[in-house]
């Protein structure tokens, strides 16, 4: 059966988006058939404006609606604990749960060759200049506990040790990365392997 | 954490999409947050383009991008067979199943008297209109084994029944009801009660 083209046009733009299989994108399309025109056309718009109504902030590279993002503009955050994530919807994540305190620094991505992302395409150079100003700072590297995510994290820690050698502030600059072994709520029984033995490997007195 | 309205606002609106909760509608914005503003456009211009490009078959009511969409309009299909459908989304379901070559009659939507979905709402006297002219024809009720779909189909056979009775020709009237049971492939031992009811009565020699 050959649908209209403008069903299949936008089945086909749904499908492109992450985690959108063709039955649901299908069923998104008949959906929005039977909206209210305004209702597309607001959404239409909505999407037109994403880009130009999103600033980078200029120190932690999240998302932000001025130049500095809120968060970097707060002055009761602890400006001496920065929190490196891969992407700013990690950022939004951390938030979500409350608690956190510090400052953040998105590097857009993580190393990965297979994907042509070497060092220079992410926000590390500028990691290590918002170091080198800084007194005593601790860096959590809270990268994804993936390959990519493992090595970048090594990498950031190398860099950032023989940086703040150079600048002789060494001791004041600690680095952390975020834990990582079995999720709450989870069953040792279903753990895979990697997840169990970095568990087994991170264990806490308590 | 605030994020830019710009975000927040594209969040909101693939949120009220029917199948996407709140995270995925977050990935899905943030997702798009780095696509070109090409492709937002793009996908903005399908969005409103979708209704302009749309058309109901004067027919069956399926959509179309004529007054009269391709199935009714195709001479091979057989137009003594009816199957009548909830949406035009059911249409696409069957054809891509294939092997139906009757045509169809979208109904959009059933009689749900607690949303306020009455007869009246429904294309049922335009299904009337299409059998009084028919011969020979065999009516397929192909709602959704739901509550409202099995009343429905109850509802429509008797009005079929009666207004064939006034027209003469009631005999060559045939009403049937697509099968339900046990979907393929499943387990008995976990089938709802319900279902193995259905298919229990719904058995059949073999």
């Amino acid at each position: 059966m050959v649908l209209p083209r403008a069903i299949s046009d936008l089945i086909n733009a749904f499908e492109r988006l992450p985690g959108i299989g063709p039955k649901s994108a299908s069923r998104l399309a008949f959906y929005l058939l039977n909206t209210p025109e305004t209702y597309l056309s607001d959404f239409a718009g909505k999407l037109v404006g994403l880009k130009k109504g999103t600033k980078i902030c200029r120190e932690c590279f999240s998302v932000s609606e001025n130049e500095v993002c809120q968060i970097c503009a707060d002055q009761k955050r602890d400006k001496g604990l920065i929190c490196v994530v891969e992407r700013a919807i990690d950022v939004v994540a951390i938030e979500k749960v409350g608690g956190y305190r510090g400052v953040y620094h998105v590097l857009g991505g993580v190393i990965n060759p297979l994907e042509h992302v070497g060092p220079e395409d992410l926000k590390i150079n500028e990691l290590l200049e918002r170091i080198k100003e800084a007194g005593e700072t601790e860096i959590i590297l809270a990268m994804n506990p993936t390959m990519e995510g493992e090595a970048t994290a090594l990498y950031l820690k190398k860099q950032i040790e023989s940086k703040s050698q150079i600048t002789n502030h060494k001791l004041q600059i600690k680095v952390t990365r975020i834990g990582s072994g079995l999720p709450m709520g989870a069953d040792l029984e279903f753990a895979d392997q990697a997840t169990l033995a970095r568990a087994m490997e991170g264990r806490r007195m308590i």
